[in-house]
């Protein structure tokens, strides 16, 4: 809804030195993060969002602390496969993600990935909580399932990891250690909300949504 | 919300060989995709839309694996009765809808039908699950039945008819059968979504307002 | 949301023979009609709204069978008391709400009235069927009850009348009648929805607004 | 998304004798009322908000009785700490809001504070008469308690007060004596809504963002 009318005091968009197809892909982005806040699954300044460059070990992430809503493609920063932030798109008052680990990690154990995304809706924090013990929420037969990458049938069963929340991305990341022989889809951090990834923004942004719904319909019941 | 702002590549709109009355249609038909898509009745590239063109057995229908949220117009391919993709429209990254021959089979079915609408929203898949071993639902009695082509009065019952979900869509199209001689305004395939249609997109999109109202007051109960 | 992008045909504001006050009151009334669209509480073309003209005896209302995401100005119609539309405004293909005669019913009832709005809310539709055999809902010491003409402590019970719904409107205002002498801010009719009214287009949008809100309270229960 | 298209009569901006960074401050205020507008959270004109300006013991508030649907940056008024309209500002139609007490109150509590929200949804209305008898509402080990100041683990509990409700500001700002002293983040009245506040207007939306969040997974339940 107030996407773009807004301005950056600075008026610089970061990403200016960016080749085209990496600007098209931040569009893409900024795109689907102004979706997400529509949806509500982006509340007080949660969840954050990557792409991966095609320069080598390059990494487009939302910075800290911006509210969703506000959401401005200079908001997105360049960071290298240890989360520094790259010197052009340094300043006092800009962070990386809190979770900017969680992020490089999956591009480093998918090297397929090309974009990672953090949403935190009520019903995946909801049934995360609900779920943790069980370590996973399974879900079955529905046709949107074929909306996650690779599914061809609806007879069949998805698994979604639920990890403990823990302060230190560490320990989230040592506890997903032992789900990804699966090859998940995404994640949940319990209490916390939704990771997913895909080897296109367009794709990451399906998984997303195909979550969300299933998250309806498991809160709905069967 | 995003409709409108992103743009092809090509920049090429595939109906611009569409007389001046298909182009309304396809205008018409375009804004109700958007409408769909804001309601969150077309999640994760699911759905799919179409309508009978005024040169005989040519139709337009929505390509495949698009995000309706950023849908265009030119995502709108001419096909003939048979599926086939206009040469026009054709190209190597373009397909039609997988649901193709349910949208065919209908308008083969109901000559006077102009077009034909197919959304997936949460409380339509979960409806169609839980009543797809009684094979329909019925409605009774609510004044927006009138929303229903020749339903004159709110004392009446409406039955949709829900079919099972299969991978061929000749078997769904083969149990729709045995409910076309009820002459019903639409069907739910189970776990998956709403086809319905009528003599004009603003008629087939009320049919789809009507029911998607009428799934909410079930799930609240009676 | 899509107000506004969409032209008639005709190109022509039926309303442009009205004084400049009314006009006014004409924009208005179609900024909360696209409100109450966008709320989903004006699905599948239900629903109308009409307000008192300067001129005595003449009023503005909602032409039938609009769909009202893409509800124009120009479908506001001059009617007289009687519900003849106005000739400059005739046309074959308009007919003024189905609904008119509960419209001219309640500006006659109540002389100081100048707005009528009626929507079609899920919830409303589901309440009123579920009271209608009691007649009434009542609302106790909520806050949002001061939104209501004339209450001025949250510390008060108001009662919404709820009548049958019936195919003749002349048996939906013969219900009405002994429910007029306490003074309603509006009422429902079972299974169909919401009528109210107010002093200006804003304070009959404001009751409309604090009725819905109302609604979700009562179906959260107490 | 009705915002700005709708001009006020007078075309005045009555904040232009505002300094520049105070205007900075104004804008963002008003974006954050359609925000709450768009999400169902300012229904019938209810609300208020407040920010404190940089000259001493002035502040910005909003206006009585406007739709927040339609709300400008010119219906909102400069007041003193009594609550007393600027004369710039003052005319015989305009009113500071009914609750101006309150916020002087808490400006007057947390020198602080740089913005006070007070919105009205439906679960903070439902909950707070739910959990008026306790007094308070906890909410213990989601992550989005992190977007409260102050939080820095989700392994917390924060404690939300909940006060009657009075006709009197002046009786509802003496029960909350009683709970100032454990510097909440905010709080509810009971059947009417929350107020909460922050550093800047950033702050007090996120607060706002956070705290309904959290009323959904209170509804859910645990």
């Amino acid at each position: 809804m107030f996407l773009g009318y807004h301005r950056t005091q600075s008026g610089v968009f970061m990403g200016a030195h960016l080749s085209f197809a990496d600007q098209e892909k931040a569009h893409e982005l900024w795109e689907a993060i102004g979706f997400f806040s529509i949806k509500g699954w982006a509340p007080a300044t949660s969840t954050n969002y990557s792409l991966r460059l095609s320069e080598p070990e390059r990494f487009l992430i939302s910075r800290s602390g911006v509210d969703k809503a506000r959401f401005q493609k200079s908001d997105l920063i360049v960071i290298d496969a240890n989360g520094v932030i790259d010197p052009a798109d340094a300043a006092p008052s800009i962070k990386a993600s809190a979770e900017t680990q969680i992020h490089t990690a999956i591009y480093q154990r998918f090297p397929q990935v090309q974009c990672v995304l953090h949403t935190h809706s009520v019903l995946g924090t909801w049934l995360s909580q609900k779920f943790v013990k069980a370590w996973e929420i399974k879900f079955s037969d529905w046709e949107i399932l074929k909306g996650l990458s690779g599914i061809q049938t609806h007879l069949t069963t998805v698994v979604l990891p639920v990890v403990n929340n823990h302060q230190d991305m560490k320990d989230i990341l040592a506890e997903m250690e032992s789900h990804w022989p699966n090859q998940p889809h995404g994640f949940l951090i319990a209490g916390h909300g939704l990771y997913t990834w895909g080897t296109s923004v367009a794709e990451a942004k399906r998984h997303i949504e195909t979550f969300e719904f299933l998250f309806e319909l498991k809160q709905l019941g069967t």
